[in-house]
């Protein structure tokens, strides 16, 4: 049995390579670490980093991104379209394999008082890890942003960290760890350029509007057809699988077809064993049975 | 890019489990390769080792292990009710990841060469690696088994041996070494107690009566319902899923449900990659996609 955390700190800077890769190399220095990915982008002047391993090695590889982050990065001198609050912005801690979102939790507790306690950094907790309603949300911790938190942070006690003083970091601001569920990116595209079928059927599938479990989604024209977009926030209780079959039978009603599916970005293994499991019906199918995870437990 | 090979060896030993040990272990010392599966069977007196690694820790790891077997099984002694010709009677090589099947020819070759060199044992090509048309199937190999080959391989040149001396070993009697594709053992229970249902199905959906490129299948009675048991020989042809829609397609005609379906055994990622590509339209999407396969890479 592997036990695997995936965790994707987001950092405000997007502009200077060195300094990005100086961050991921903090991480890829710690053993048990993987970097699986590295992603930046100059308008949002804003990176992140995918780096999965054990949960202890993930735990120590994010302090360390976040001390080079600290490092690195003046929040004063940062300009950038994205939303932010700090050097480290925000950091997810997303199980993979072994784990439960539970442990997630406790891992974004025991990083934001190491985060408070060693580098003086103003820590929220958010999503599965948040400790009131009002900041399950990111973008409610992020409101105001640096330069409005830095003065709620003071004179506000509901802007109050969870962890470390009510002051920001001077250069590096505050920062926002929290846990939550694999998040599956699915676009489902349709044979017709009228983008208001898209947008009915994902008003009519996602969980908003009283359709699937945990899928958000919205009608976009791209490339000229309408798409049905998707975050799958929790495959478990509803798969790619599923999400396609739905806006099958919609579609149907509405006399289009499905052109193709793009699933975007990684996905767990097991959410291709469960799409398996429930399209052919095979029950007694497990991921032990995929050669390649057997490789290498 | 992984590059894997899988290996199946077969011994003619299947009751005394020290000696399996043994033969087993003697490829695990080998560096570069797993041990991954370990059967055994009483009544016809025979082992197989699953193992897998990169092509030529692999080929190390047969060899080691068919030198072990060399010594510890007399075929003079052995009784099962599996046909037969030598201790290890029989070994494929099967491409698993970025190795083509003609590579795993060459290593059928390499194998052959130093198996007939060192062990003295003579060697037959079969399947992806037969050098004559008539030693394609094992059972036109293996015919008269070890007691009738002993006499017919000294005095009939068309059982000359590919490799080696026309002359068995005198206690390990002679091996079969070939290269063929990765097999899926895929079943699918039908809503029906009429086994001829499935019979009727199965002869309409194999490649002997027409049907799907690489799938073989019989009907069966499993647990009071009709089974449709397949082999897949080679999913790239024809995967689980196209099987699955095959006989869902002829069930519906006969007007009889799904119960469910079994992949039985392992199965590589790319038979998964390759069946949600195909069933959700989704031509885009790579096994480099899957978080699991990336870590190891």
């Amino acid at each position: 049995m592997q036990y695997l955390v995936e965790c994707v700190p987001n950092f405000s800077e997007g502009r200077n390579f060195s300094k990005i890769k100086k961050i991921a190399n903090s991480a890829a220095k710690v053993g048990g670490v993987r970097v699986l990915d590295l992603e930046w982008d100059k308008s949002h002047n804003r990176s992140l980093v995918t780096i999965v391993g054990t949960p202890e090695a993930v735990l120590q590889g994010a302090f360390e991104m976040i001390k080079t982050a600290t490092k690195l990065i003046d929040m004063r001198k940062h300009k950038g379209e994205h939303p932010r609050i700090g050097a480290t912005d925000v950091v997810p801690f997303v199980p993979l394999s072994g784990v439960s979102l539970k442990e997630c939790v406790v891992l974004s507790n025991k990083l934001a008082k190491k985060v408070a306690k060693e580098l003086k950094i103003p820590v929220y907790l958010y999503e599965a890890a948040a400790k009131k309603a009002d900041r399950v949300n990111l973008a409610d911790v992020r409101k105001g942003e640096y330069e409005g938190l830095q003065i709620e942070i003071e004179k506000n006690t509901s802007r109050k960290p969870d962890y470390g003083q009510s002051k920001m970091h001077p250069t590096a601001g505050a920062t926002v760890i929290g846990a939550r569920k694999y998040l599956i990116a699915y676009n489902v595209n349709l044979d017709t350029k009228n983008v208001d079928i898209a947008k009915k059927i994902a008003a009519k599938i996602r969980e908003k509007g009283g359709g699937l479990s945990g899928v958000k989604a919205l009608g976009f024209k791209v490339g000229g057809f309408a798409q049905v977009s998707m975050n799958l926030v929790d495959f478990e209780k509803t798969n790619f699988d599923e999400a396609y079959r739905a806006i099958e039978k919609e579609a149907k009603n509405l006399k289009v077809e499905i052109r193709n599916s793009e699933i975007y970005g990684m996905l767990p293994l097991e959410a291709l064993v469960r799409s398996t499991v429930k399209t052919f019906k095979a029950g007694n199918f497990k991921s032990d049975q995929v050669l390649e995870k057997r490789l290498y437990e």
